[in-house]
């Protein structure tokens, strides 16, 4: 059986299960605040270009994405994310459970429109009872989109431009981040993204840890009382250092980025594959994730020996289905999935 | 320097790391759906006596407790707590967050009376406003307690009793189980702990893993929509096996007992040595915790050489100090500690 | 000056001030329980058919809204709306504010499709991986809705018929029931309403109030601790009298029905009156709303002198404005109107 | 049948009523946007001799607690009430359903002392962990208080400035507040509770208005977006007016404090009444509400033809009740209660 389904099916890169072996035993401060922790982030912060960044590790993506808006919103706040945006559609509702809306704009391929953006918050300021809405406190983007796709960094400059425009925070989601900034086709470097986002995170579970997302707040300040906050959401791991050791470990050397580079190797590898044998894509992805569009009679055959993401269908006859690649893909397993094909 | 500050001042058992290790690259399902989750489910089953009982795995306590609660109370419901619980006093509003109030039972070193709960219940439903008020809907309880001590097994019965002449489910935080269940001084077992309690979880974060709490329904049924509570409250590993793994290491050939009575055989050396050179203690302890009466000058010139918690003033010339013990700990640390004193 | 601009511009109808003048000095029980709401609630319980049905009393619609949901969902739910769905649109995020996701489905005229609510459900389902999702727990429409349109009596079987076979309550926002219930153009009685929901309320606010909204579960059950909920929404009036004088008064003799018929005939007069001028509607209600489509010249010049709400730009040259009637809308009024057109 | 049971059995002083009647028919904005409730804002503005101050109506007592505090606190704040605050006690977890644990400190006689609070503080803050619990975000005092009693102004002054070192609002709940103002045993003013307490309310719904609080910042400036915390809370009723004319009645030629101390004279008539039939005090009350210990045969006899509350057990043989006069308390009641004493 071959597996492609998704990025987080293998455990950790080895260099972090070893560091974590090795520095087993020391006596370490709980809940971030031993030395790992603190050489991980000096380390962030000198890859993003920002010395004096504040940076703050978590476990898992759902959690930081309502951690971060719980601490950056007030009451009355909603945070605007497109309408296949991860809060919006896939996190169970943690999102409300904090007690904020999730405003939504069209959804261009996983993308937010600037123009589209400033439209909406025109619009609902122009609008003289607009105290009796949710007041759009928040731009949620991911990057890469759940469908893999990228912003330009001139995308980014026009939402921060709006953002900035109504004081409202611009916050990216980069679960898969590493895949984004290592893409062949991008503009984006992490330093754009700091220089653009008041608030992203560098995701360390679908890029080569065990679990771990790296928060970043490019300005310097984490929010008030932002522990309290982590604590309250049942985010405060009482073990920080296995965070901070797997971070210290992939920002050592340039790990988190070759790791990446590796990734979108294998992903072009597998593009030009399926290009090759006359395969369909249902969009162009230039990260770690593939949507190709199989013949149901070739998608019920492959399923017997390849796992894939059913992703939607696309006619009768046809289904979409996802194929990722990861810092752990390996050149054997793509022969063996060409031969397949 | 000496490290006694606390419990989860390692990383893991080396056993645990190395099933990590040596399962890295398998292919696995996510989010807690793989062959170790279900491994690690049935070797606990079994533990506990239960065959059919429900298992979850969650990361860490605070989020453990607040998912429970979450998903076992409804809106009008609050959760009966002591007011030392960890609950009310160290989570910073995660339950409040979750939208329910703890309400408050005296606490007796740490433990819940069950006369005092039952007449609690009883006075609540004779006044005839009752609805005005949130209404009991869980006990919460914790073995050990915060202070280290430990229910009898008749203890838990009576509560067990109180709550279901109640109808309101018995709830036990086992953070730190394997300590409470390897005491010298307890007559409870595991099977005792679900004969009584409707839920309760078996802590890994103190007893030997990276992280993970085992959560446990005896009666075999999770709460309806578990899995959507757990992820909504961000809990939700993508990589469950890292928990699965660690479980099924502990729960292999006892492990989690051997490493619990480990630290319990640790901890009664150190009382002793303590007693033997005249301090007294706060409180008698059972467990892995021990609560240590110094003279505050003794206190600042021990600080220089031995990391332990601050846990409150006893009076002006004398400070409490709380000690650990874990899996971790070795004869030779004691033995210096010893010289030390 | 003349005021069209909504149906809650004047008081109460003067028989449930008279009512509250006479009643004044009598001693009651608070909080609902005073013999006033018990009169009333025979009344209504008689009025819908249903002599078991359990009725409470609340202060205004968005509160009303947000008790229902709150008790009826559990943690896990979300509720599902048309995407103009007043608690989707303008409740200032009170829905999510109780930690649950306002679910949204396409809106026809303000109206929800069974067989679209069919399709998502069976969609919803479909998804092996849908506990990550919110799961839907309620259906919220509102009659007349938003744009003063009706579901038929079939239209409103049809989604009963889809609950039921998803085990999901039916709930029916009635701020302007009785507007609907006398629409020339309805088939649907209260009866009906009564048949097909599992809960709905009577709007009083809109409908000759100073302010309260009937809530009734035909099936005779209140939600578990629903006095509770109410009080923990904030919505439990202490002097409950204010309510219960007034629906008791609305619902002797006929009088909801009485002047919601009045506000109708009154819409009919404004309909004929605008479409003999030549004025084109935005859409046709069949109840007290009214949608013209205005050129903006004439609108700024009417402006002047009536005050309408703004609803919409309808293209570049021409506005949508709303007119409401109400029980205090008068033929004098009308005429004025009609000479300023 | 007498009745004493409470402060809110009547209907509103007739004067409101009256007001209600005459302006029933103009034609008004809604929410609170009409000239009624502005013109109640100026003379509240002169009342409590702050020309700046914003107020703002809401509906009940509980409504005003959660929508003040939600609107104040942040996601990590509580609440510091006593441990008979109302809003600890007596609102169905309405603080908790917001988000905001309620942190209680000691009650004397329901009233919080100045040094315990700070001393609270400033243990809270010389904990190092203290990011790990709730940051104390606010103080909820009541006066009077639940039992009747009152602060002094030396008292509000001292709580005040702990608030003040700690940059934490200080929030008074006037539920009672005209019977506070007009005991014969106060030194505190309107102005006075303006100059020591960040916001405050006016009651209304317990001194002579059908419902309605008058919320004030003597600062002058409502918590940002207010109006929709206000809707999110379900608080913001349609017809504004009804609580605009009331309370423009109740703050017209001083009808609300010529009612408050028409309730404290017979609140004094009924203590003497009882104190020279023999009768003991559970405590001494200076406002409206008189606490009374009863034996346990008297109360029997007594409830056939009084309605008084039951407050608690005082021992075996005796009861404590509570009799509340009010604005509506007639001397010829107070007669008849005489007789049968």
């Amino acid at each position: 059986m071959l597996y492609f389904q998704s990025d987080y099916i293998e455990g950790a890169h080895e260099s972090l299960l070893k560091r974590l072996m090795e520095t087993n035993l020391e006596p370490l401060s709980g809940y971030g605040e031993d030395k790992y922790c603190e050489s991980a982030k000096k380390k962030i912060r000198a890859a993003v270009g920002y010395p004096n960044a504040a940076v703050s590790f978590l476990v898992g993506g759902t959690q930081t994405n309502s951690t971060i808006i719980s601490a950056m919103l007030s009451n009355y706040h909603g945070v605007i994310a497109t309408t296949d945006g991860h809060i919006f559609v896939h996190e169970a509702g943690a999102i409300e459970h904090s007690g904020h809306k999730v405003l939504t704009l069209p959804s261009h391929n996983g993308k937010m429109d600037a123009d589209e953006l400033a439209d909406y918050l025109e619009t609902f300021y122009a609008d003289p009872t607009y105290e009796h809405c949710v007041i759009p406190g928040m731009v949620y983007i991911s990057h890469p989109t759940e469908f893999g796709t990228l912003y330009s960094k001139a995308e980014l400059q026009a939402l921060d431009r709006v953002c900035a425009q109504y004081e409202i925070p611009l916050f990216l989601d980069g679960a898969r981040l590493g895949y984004g900034l290592m893409s062949n086709q991008t503009d984006v470097t992490l330093k754009d993204i700091a220089d653009t986002c008041d608030v992203f995170y560098i995701g360390g579970t679908k890029v080569g840890a065990l679990c771990g997302e790296a928060v970043v707040f490019p300005g310097g300040k984490l929010p008030t009382h932002f522990t309290t906050t982590i604590k309250q959401q049942g985010a405060l791991l009482a073990k920080g250092r296995v965070l901070g050791v797997q971070f210290d470990t992939l920002f050592t050397d340039d790990l988190y980025f070759k790791i990446s580079k590796h990734a979108i190797n294998m992903a072009e590898k597998l593009k030009d594959m399926f290009a090759k044998k006359g395969y369909s894509f249902y969009m162009d992805s230039p990260t770690n994730q593939q949507f190709i569009i199989l013949e149901n009679s070739k998608y019920e055959e492959l399923k017997k020996e390849v796992c894939m993401s059913f992703w939607c269908k696309y006619d009768d006859n046809h289904t979409v289905v996802r194929f990722c690649t990861s810092w752990a893909t390996t050149e054997e397993k793509l022969e063996e999935l060409d031969k397949l094909l």
